[in-house]
């Protein structure tokens, strides 16, 4: 295990017991723990702002839900496990008849050890979450319920880490974290944010560089909703999700389809896993919505809903491995290179070929490199279209645009 | 045998006995039965007008034509097939020696039994058309030849029928029906175009559409003569002919190639048997001529040429299917309702997604479709664009609109 | 072999001789040949002058030079063969001792017979170039070296034979000629380039021809220099080198990849043997640096360095194939065919098909060639656009097209 996956498991597995929501104590405690790692401004948006078409729904608090037998004995504790409860259960204390507690029940009858994961945001509900096997165990007429919870007139919170660059355009970079004790979805990518942020701080940045961590559909609207000019700030976007599981990483296009951003990724996926853009999925429904239309696309390794794992207490810190989170963390970095370092430039001896022997350069390795920077240079080729039409890795190209750069034979381009 | 198909053999079948030709009485009789199923406007040019740059030919008049023995015994009687006379035969009556009166006769030396269709609309002449085994037989010195025609100062007939639609903008349906009694080539198209006008008659229409009934090249040339405008009302449009063989139907493209014909064509089809556009066949060769190009292909079944019925007495009604014909004008249909409902529409609510549900709207079997066109209902993607993007059929996606345009979530963008 | 072939073959024989290098008598003699077949206007362009990023360099001057034993034994001399001799050797008389030598010596191991053709234009250096047997034959410590060679202030020269046309724009054709007696690399080129010359001269041109004689790089720059408009005058342009072996016609496309002059030779080859641009190779570098971006591949048979004979000895008049000499000819003079007569043209019937009858045309046996050029001359496409939409050669296109112009149906539209 290298120390870049060590640390990021280390992150997951401190932020996976706490209960998130799209609202309220563990969703801040979460962005108070990432605070900790990176500079992060919260924002506080009440219950009931209007956020585009949506409103902000009531703040929840929980402080425990229990079910049980009417002589005391526990079927399923919340303390036991945050997935217990339906999330934005209403309050409830009385004693159910089976019939009546049966419609709020949640198992999985394919999976009957595991503990699926449900929400009911919007319509008010209660329920409890549970292993078919327990559920199937349940032979009393009657049982008592008690769900100690409120809905408050309280806020959404969502963090956002903002490392400035040196040109204009911001890279926005987007992780849900609204998800309660599920690991693949989304803590490992939160991790990966934190690592990814950290490194970004420590270099030369051409781009501001935000990292946003909000709850999932409602955290992305209410952002949205205070950033309507993100489409004229944004110029390369991701969201994170899904990014510790040993699956290969796998790339959902933005809806333009032919962003840089999805040039980017597929270049450094070497065009494997690259899946077309649909209108769901994650906040990528959002940013990419037709009013916003930003070039964002989602990285990810397996796809939500296609492993076994997904939503359910089997997503847990051991399914998510240090050596799947230190390579998605390394994909990103060669991605964020591309985003940094791609642009046009101008041959400042554009007529005819420069004699190279004369500045010291003919002699070079890497010869061929620097002769197609130059043809290319006329500030319609980026440092990308170069290394693709001339078969050479990007490295090599931006390597000989810095020598040629620093020999005065390029100048910057305006993209 | 459907009630459609029985219905569209009938009109072949009452058409065929007719002798047709680019002028003339049986063009006037066609028209005539085609305005007793839907209405007509009839127009008449006189001969020798200017058409673009062709002249009116005269009109021809037939009375009767007879190839006899000295003797009395008929060889041919155009009472008996009205392919025995070569079209605008000039007037004939007298004995004609055998070496003469070959060059006049027209058969087929591989197909013995069949009749010829031949014409010389423009360099005068006369001649019979007869089986080559007829022929073969013929064994005396010299023959009576009584052909009873003329060549008047008359004029050239064609009819229009035209559906006024809610919009601005023409379909042009054009099928050429000068050919005498040749059953899939055209009375099946000319059937076939008097059904889908009485279908679409019954319906609300967004475009205009307008059934062409003309005399092959010089009845197209007269109609274009008179429409110069047609560039700027015509938005699609298609030549039919020989729809009523049993092949499969195949469609020959536009000049443009990438017209919404082409497209909406190739959609119905499948994108099978679609050939490129090529300077002959029928009268797309005039409508798609460089200087009005409009956006017109042919839809057919076997292309002219390819069947070995084509120009013989061989194509006559026990050629043509009932159940072919049904499925050219299902074709027909399924193409209409693209043309009339491919459009471009407008989210009013493109900032991130419309919640769906509070308006009742998400928990719908086809939320897919409703996430599509919301996410692409920019004014720049008609709605066969999102059904090819989604990878979903054109009825999901329309019918997803006309929800969405209910709860006003969608209007009308320009096109 | 074919008279062409043999006129070819007798250049290359008549020019083998010759010690050509960037400057000098050798390349001036050459020129006085090339001028002496067609009319030709040399430039002197004085050492020193600044060309571009570069500046001309001092002319050379050979008058002999020796490899000798102390004892008076040549071991080589450049009377014997040009190629003995490092090319821009400064002059040196004295002994030398053999580990000195060993540095001026270059020999090629795997081809030990062969001479080796080597250059040092701008590091001032001395050497003699030997079959690698020959100098594994040295044992004597000390040798006799005697250049008699001079670096003076003098010009490079180069010539160029300009066909006026009848339209603006001109086509260029370039072959380098400054490399000493090699005869693939690049004598059968100039004498090509010379026949190619002498035939247009013979013809009606719509363009200018212009054909340059100049050494490579620095008197394509030296020409670059001197015509800066070159982008505004130049339609078409071509590469001319190792035009002489056997191997079949390969074609280097322009830096543009999509300028008609890829369009052409691609056509003429059939497809085969298409090359992608690269920035090294021949004066191409030159005219297709970003600056310049002239529409100008390179037309070769065996690429540089792709064949053994390559700079060495064995690239003598026997390599060279007359009958491929008279092939590359015929290569050349389809497309300068193609050059010279693809264009638009405009019908000027366009409503509608004209009636080709009255005009005597519509019996014509290239019919489809008739109906295809009406239909697409509507000013955008041009008869190479028609003939590969067609599907028909090229030559019926411009013939069907000559016809039509001599009916007045076809007037020539604007490029």
């Amino acid at each position: 295990m290298t120390e870049a996956g060590a640390t990021l498991h280390r992150h997951v597995a401190e932020l996976y017991p706490i209960c998130r929501s799209i609202t309220g104590a563990g969703l801040r405690a979460t962005l108070r723990y990432i605070g900790a790692q990176i500079p992060l401004t919260l924002t506080e948006v009440p219950s009931g702002t209007r956020i585009l078409d949506w409103e902000v729904p009531p703040e929840w608090v929980v402080r425990g839900a229990r079910l049980a037998t009417l002589d005391g004995r526990t079927v399923v504790d919340f303390a036991d496990h945050t997935l217990h409860l339906l999330q934005y259960s209403e309050p409830v204390d009385r004693v159910v008849m089976r019939d009546e507690l049966d419609a709020h029940l949640f198992s999985l009858p394919e999976q009957p050890t595991l503990i699926p994961y449900r929400t009911s945001y919007y319509a008010r509900n209660w329920g409890f979450c549970l292993p078919h096997a327990t559920r199937r165990a349940l032979r009393d007429d009657a049982y008592r319920v008690r769900i100690d919870t409120a809905l408050i007139d309280g806020s959404l919170t969502y963090g956002e880490c903002a490392l400035p660059g040196e040109e204009p355009g911001e890279v926005l970079i987007s992780a849900h974290c609204c998800h309660p004790s599920l690991a693949n979805d989304n803590l490992a990518a939160i991790a990966i944010a934190i690592d990814l942020a950290q490194w970004l701080a420590a270099r030369r940045r051409r781009f501001t560089w935000r990292f946003l961590f909000a709850p999932g559909t409602v955290g992305a609207i209410a952002w949205l909703a205070a950033n309507r000019d993100a489409p004229q700030r944004v110029r390369h976007g991701l969201v994170l999700t899904c990014l510790g599981d040993p699956a290969a990483p796998t790339y959902k296009q933005s809806r333009r389809r032919d962003a840089a951003i999805d040039r980017y990724v597929a270049y450094v996926l070497g065009g494997a896993r690259i899946l077309p853009f649909a209108p769901t999925g994650y906040d990528e429904r959002q940013f990419c919505s037709p009013g916003f239309d930003l070039p964002m696309g989602c990285l990810m390794r397996s796809p939500a809903g296609t492993f076994p794992e997904y939503h359910t207490s089997a997503d847990n810190p051991d399914f998510v491995r240090p050596e799947a989170m230190a390579d998605s963390l390394r994909v990103l970095q060669e991605i964020a290179i591309l985003i940094e370092h791609d642009r046009p430039w101008r041959n400042t001896a554009p007529y005819g070929e420069p004699q190279l022997g004369r500045r010291g350069l003919y002699a070079e390795q890497d010869r061929m490199a620097l002769l197609w920077v130059l043809n290319l240079s006329d500030g319609r080729h980026t440092l990308l279209d170069i290394a693709e039409r001339a078969g050479l890795p990007f490295a090599s190209i931006r390597a000989a645009a810095q020598r040629l750069e620093h020999a005065r034979l390029l100048e910057p381009a305006a993209a």
